[in-house]
């Protein structure tokens, strides 16, 4: 047996265990953890300053650094971020619906873990309490894959972790991290169906992408969004600006920000110099369809032609495409043809153009005169977010603690048999 | 562009229109699709003589030649069956829930179709009609690839519906046959992520595993079932016994028919031999463990020795493996190392047994005294089933309407930014 197949039975087994406790207990569990990560504090920076070490020898930009970086602030914020899982409801027991039906079976259907959850992720050592946090409240055992990056950091927090499931008297196997870098185990733990139930991989294109194509595990892919605003030709001007600019700079490097902007051509020859002005002041840089650029050019913004490819990719950054559409339905198909599924958003005063939208674009989040940027947890209230899903099985969408659940069904006769 | 690929573009563009549609035009079609499979019986029954000609040539048997023909009355039968899921309540629409937050965002959970669907499936000719009608009603287009020994029933099917789409003005592509017997284009239509967004196999387990390993489509996986009943040491024989025998003789060939009878050894001196006296008047072998043998031998059944593997198949036939277990615990261990999470069930007094069972029993559906029979669409009351999943992402146990839809997020604001 591998150390993967290993790991793999020994959460099966520790998944029984969590499935059944009580949601005191696991809240105890979570409390604990959270007490013993601020204890240990000192271990994990040590560990987190090793990490930090080698990044800076490799050359890693100040940005990654800074997500890298644990300082005693950051560990007591995570560390409190665990004690606000405690507050949030547990969905593990609650009945969705029953009835009793024709033939005499009580029937229910109850609310249980998944069992065992994989996440694969990238260099952020937050990813590893917060997914711990989130399954152990949930009741699953989960199987963690930081990136390579923060190597050092994931272990040393998952030792932590594993003392406090020990001193709670739940098994250590509740959260393993895989304590090698190799990739080859990356591999392995996607056909580790026998025992993993979920597959959440947190990451870019080329992840999602080898998931896709190497697992026999179901996964959730998601967290990749070319987000698209179409401007109705029924719009305050004015409003329409500051919402297409709060989508576009509040954190561009999100998914859920705005990337392209699609004109309604009726409106173009007004709205289109108003968005240079106010992106110039913005420092958004346009990438302008042929139908966009005439009107562009003479504005203060920086226009650059749009280029092959630039509808299809996100650019996490300070540029913006612009097009100009017939109408509606040409926004539709656009939309249709380069978006992810993620997030989209009209701008209109028009009920009939809002509710057509709403029907036809087929996006996790659709807004009506909204920013795409809601599409988060936190905001829609779910509490906590475990990814965001831009696939359509099982959770669409922000996945909160309910995405991390299944149901079963139960029926209750009286030593019934089928007629 | 490939054959497949040209389907799945077309599946797409038919799936926006389907979305879109009323619940009333939908049952239109229904409708009309029911009287024009009555009215073109001729074509398909021929075709169906055809089939029919070639699976007796090739020395099917009588019991899958009965399974593959299609008369009048079965055809009249079929039709009436996609009448009635015009009946059935329409999941497309619904507001799941929803709420106004404190940003001011309306947000709520509407249910909407899946998109597209991929149904393989073995040699049927009624799940032709059954899952087109279901995909139709539900709003989603679908792509079918039967067995090749129905090939030209389906086509013809097919054609009619297709009729019957065209005459109501939607598009043919809405259900498409894949009209190629050729091996090769399984494999293709499992990566077809870009146009299909979830993909059921109806078939064996080696068809299963095909699709979790090679598919890149979300796949639902299930109708494999080694069902088990444990008999607690609290039960009134009698009732046990008639509850175990139904779920063993009623249809043996159906995946929640019981295959493993687990028995409490305080009562198994007892219970064994009143086993024995009901399984030999149903007819039924037993496959008797070792701590079960020396109660069984001396009873009227046929009694041979349970062998290796036999715990981790299904029977599908008149068998039954017959073992004694310590205790509650042991029974429970059992059906997680040879279950495959169908249907499990309890027969005890004790309510404390009951619920330790419900909870720890990690199935689809899990009873406490009735019969594992009853994990079916129509005894649940969904009016349909699209298949039975034993995974355990989207759906689980019986697959009804629901299943063939997913939610999207809508946000309602008044130009609305994220603070």
């Amino acid at each position: 047996m591998s150390m993967l197949e290993q790991m793999g039975k020994a959460a099966k087994q520790a998944s029984w265990q969590l499935a059944v406790l009580s949601t005191a207990k696991k809240n105890q569990v979570l409390s604990v953890m959270a007490d013993m990560l601020e204890a240990n504090s000192e271990v994990i920076l040590q560990a987190n300053e090793q990490d930090m070490a080698q990044a800076r020898a490799t050359g890693m930009t100040e940005a990654l650094l800074d997500r890298l970086l644990l300082t005693p602030a950051r560990l007591a914020a995570i560390a409190n971020d665990v004690r606000q899982v405690c507050r949030l409801n547990d969905p593990v027991g609650h009945v969705l619906d029953g009835s009793l039906l024709d033939s005499g079976l009580k029937l229910e259907r109850r609310r249980v873990p998944l069992g065992v959850i994989g996440v694969i992720y990238e260099a952020r050592p937050n990813v590893t309490i917060d997914v711990a946090s989130l399954c152990l409240k949930t009741g699953n055992a989960v199987i963690l894959r930081g990136g390579k990056e923060t190597h050092n950091t994931n272990l040393a927090t998952v030792k932590v972790i594993q003392q406090a499931l020990e001193q709670c008297g739940l098994p250590a196997a509740a959260v393993q991290a895989i304590d090698s870098p190799d990739r080859a185990l990356v591999n392995e733990l996607l056909r580790l169906d026998r025992y993993v139930d979920m597959l959440i991989p947190r990451g870019g294109a080329g992840l999602h992408k080898l998931c896709r194509e190497q697992s026999t595990i179901p996964v959730i892919t998601g967290g990749i969004g070319v987000c698209h605003t179409y401007v109705d030709d029924s719009v305050d001007f004015d409003k329409a600006l500051t919402v297409i600019e709060s989508a576009k700079i509040q954190r561009p490097s999100a998914c859920n920000s705005l990337e392209t902007l699609l004109v309604n051509r009726n409106i173009a020859e007004q709205f289109l110099p108003a968005l240079s002005a106010k992106m110039a002041a913005a420092g958004v840089t346009l990438h302008a369809a042929q139908n966009a650029m005439p009107l562009l050019q003479n504005g203060p913004a920086t226009v650059v032609d749009v280029a092959e490819g630039d509808y299809d990719d996100e650019w996490l950054s300070l540029d913006l495409n612009v097009l100009v559409v017939d109408d509606i339905d040409q926004a539709i198909d656009h939309i249709r043809t380069h978006g992810t599924n993620h997030s989209d958003a009209i701008l209109t005063r028009s009920l009939s153009s809002a509710e057509h939208f709403v029907r036809a674009v087929d996006s996790s989040a659709v807004y009506v005169n909204a920013s795409t940027r809601f599409t988060d947890g936190g905001q829609f209230g779910l509490g906590a977010e475990v990814a965001v899903s831009t696939q359509k099985l099982h959770a669409r969408g922000p996945m909160g603690l309910d995405a991390l659940t299944t149901y079963k069904w139960i029926g209750y006769g009286d030593d019934l048999v089928r007629s």
